[in-house]
């Protein structure tokens, strides 16, 4: 069977406005039988980290011809680049501002492009809104089959931003808050944390482990370090333990993850992206 | 022509983090062809009756071949069931914790099924997160086509929650709050209200009548009392009265609702859900 | 290669009660192979203006064979009309209240009827919930290629209302806030303006100019008085000043607008719809 082109969206545009049906509809105008699958386009204005890192955890799941765009676009009508890329995991299209380095420090690169060439935008290209004018029509020119190198020349020093903190050392872990989700469970940089049995390994996620050897330990034996508090041992999932209490837990992306039981751990511990957090090993 | 599958969501997730997003590209993934659509994200965190109720006022209008994929779960990874139903008013896909109480207090259950066949899961099942890993594919291979009897062994047992209040006596009627919208209309249990003429009865929703024979009323006659406050009269829609009145109408679903024209009736009287609702009939 | 039916949603009524997800199913039963895009479910509760808006911003960059369904519709189960139109742009289903009017401003209208025929409705109409029961069906069947004089009676008297304030005359242009986006950004009615070179000329955007021959200015020499604020020049894009800097700039569609980099012009000046605007010429 033919492939369904799918674009994926990504944006801080929230949705009251009509902006992102609007790149929607100049994506359809282009490609008319792609598919279309809203991220977040709830990522704070400007934030490209945050999109980063929403992106990042999202786009494995999705099938690997599927072109992921994204604008969060705090430098549109400067100098920065429109870009394009292509990976094992997927095409990404949008702002050369960094919002693709966790992607990139995941998959390895196979094209990088500048958005250059006019017959994949559209006629009129405004200075504020390059999401319609720009990023749209290049993601639905690749999702309809437009090889990448038709879309411009070859990029070979995208922007990327240094990877969250993850230091291993003997005694411990010594990360950050990444993302606070809706439910306020708080996601750390301690990753990839993967079970055997009653113990835990972990596989950095965004880099490779900076010494110390292999981190390997207990589970239930582990001391979490956040806010002042102490947590003792990491769970499997919230109801292991009871209504309302704090836990640390491995949560969906393999991410230590610090969780108030049918509460919010970012409201109760006042939790913030950036917020230092330690794993100590006994 | 072959049905297009389609399958809803329904969730607590909120639509920041990217992980509906994620939900839909696990399911694209098997069912590229599937049509997704949103049916409410905004589900207050844990809050299983609320799902229930919106749930059960949405997929009557959904095609019957639809698959209606349900995630509000607080016992993520605990010894709670995932389960899977077939109706006549379509398939239904969540965790067994009542969250389909009110769809099956209205529609025969012809299958249900607990998703225990690894095949219609994802490969890595994490503790946190079924939504992503075990509800969302079995909805896909539901909506592909996979006999329900596929995924798992029977149920006989599943969670249902009492139906919402609705007392029914000679001299009124009495219920609770159900919901409180977007526009703060505040929909009750009292339904379902039926008008023949200026005339209403009540053919009882969620159960069979408490005895009282059968209840036909004078609209206009009726009196509400709700929040220590009488509403006398009960209208067709909301420009039978002046702007910022308090009025009681028949409602889109047939139920009883109390509302403000062009104002919100959940801020002005306090409302909220389980609140007592009386219909005093003369 | 025939056109995949394309229906756009705009309502006021908000994502968390399944109401959109309702008029989907209905859409989807009735054309299966719908795309479906929404345009925004936030707009204010019953602002019609608002919705007006948001609509003539996005339809432009849909394609014309699209059924854009607006449902804001505060006189529900009154007298108003429900209508469709056809126009070069697309068609438009929604309430005879207004809410097509800058559409109709801009778009010659082919056809124009009210949704009469009970052939295009749901068997059972509510009084409160004509998105779902009227224009839903009417959207899908027109979707689907049902001509719109199949829908009913041609309507020769739609509601208007008056186009936004923009007066024209030599030493300036008087105009009003129409729209405060996500971002903070105050989009005005002083539009199109359009560049050449660093002037800017006028091309009134909802009307015929009101005399004073054609506006024509050096974008750096204007003044823009706002909320009390003179802000010198107009630029094409947030970058060029200082983050945090209030500055004015054409927007994506044309249309002054007041910004403030990486902040909220809304916030920071206190702007609302409505608010006088003058663009000061030398």
């Amino acid at each position: 069977m033919e492939q369904i082109p799918l674009v994926t969206l990504t944006t801080d545009f929230g949705t009251a406005d009509g902006y992102v049906g609007t790149m929607k509809g100049v994506i359809l105008g282009i490609t008319p039988d792609a598919r279309l699958v809203d991220i977040s386009h709830e990522i704070a204005p400007q934030n490209v980290r945050q999109a980063a890192y929403v992106l990042y955890t999202a786009c494995p799941f999705f099938p690997p011809h599927t072109v992921h765009l994204v604008v969060v676009d705090p430098g549109v009508g400067s100098a920065r680049r429109p870009i394009a890329l292509r990976t094992p995991a997927g095409y990404f299209v949008g702002p050369d501002n960094g919002v693709f380095s966790y992607v990139m420090a995941r998959e390895p690169v196979e094209a990088l492009v500048e958005l250059r060439n006019p017959c994949y935008r559209l006629a009129e290209v405004s200075h504020t809104f390059h999401g319609r004018d720009v990023f749209a029509p290049a993601a639905a020119h690749l999702a309809a089959g437009v090889p990448i190198a038709a879309l411009g020349p070859p990029v070979l020093d995208p922007v990327t931003f240094s990877p969250p903190r993850l230091e291993i050392a003997l005694d411990g872990v010594t990360g950050e808050v990444l993302h606070a989700d809706h439910f306020g469970n708080v996601i750390t940089s301690i990753g990839k944390l993967v079970w055997s049995g009653d113990e835990l390994s972990l596989e950095p996620a965004f880099q490779e482990a900076g010494g110390g050897g292999r981190v390997r330990f207990e589970a239930s034996e582990a001391t979490i370090v956040v806010a002042g508090r102490e947590i003792t041992g990491v769970h499997h999932t919230y109801a292991e333990v009871g209504h309302g209490k704090v836990l640390a837990l491995v949560g969906s992306e393999g991410h230590l993850e610090i969780a108030v039981r049918e509460g919010s751990a970012a409201r109760k511990l006042g939790l913030r992206p950036g917020d230092a957090v330690v794993l100590r090993l006994r």
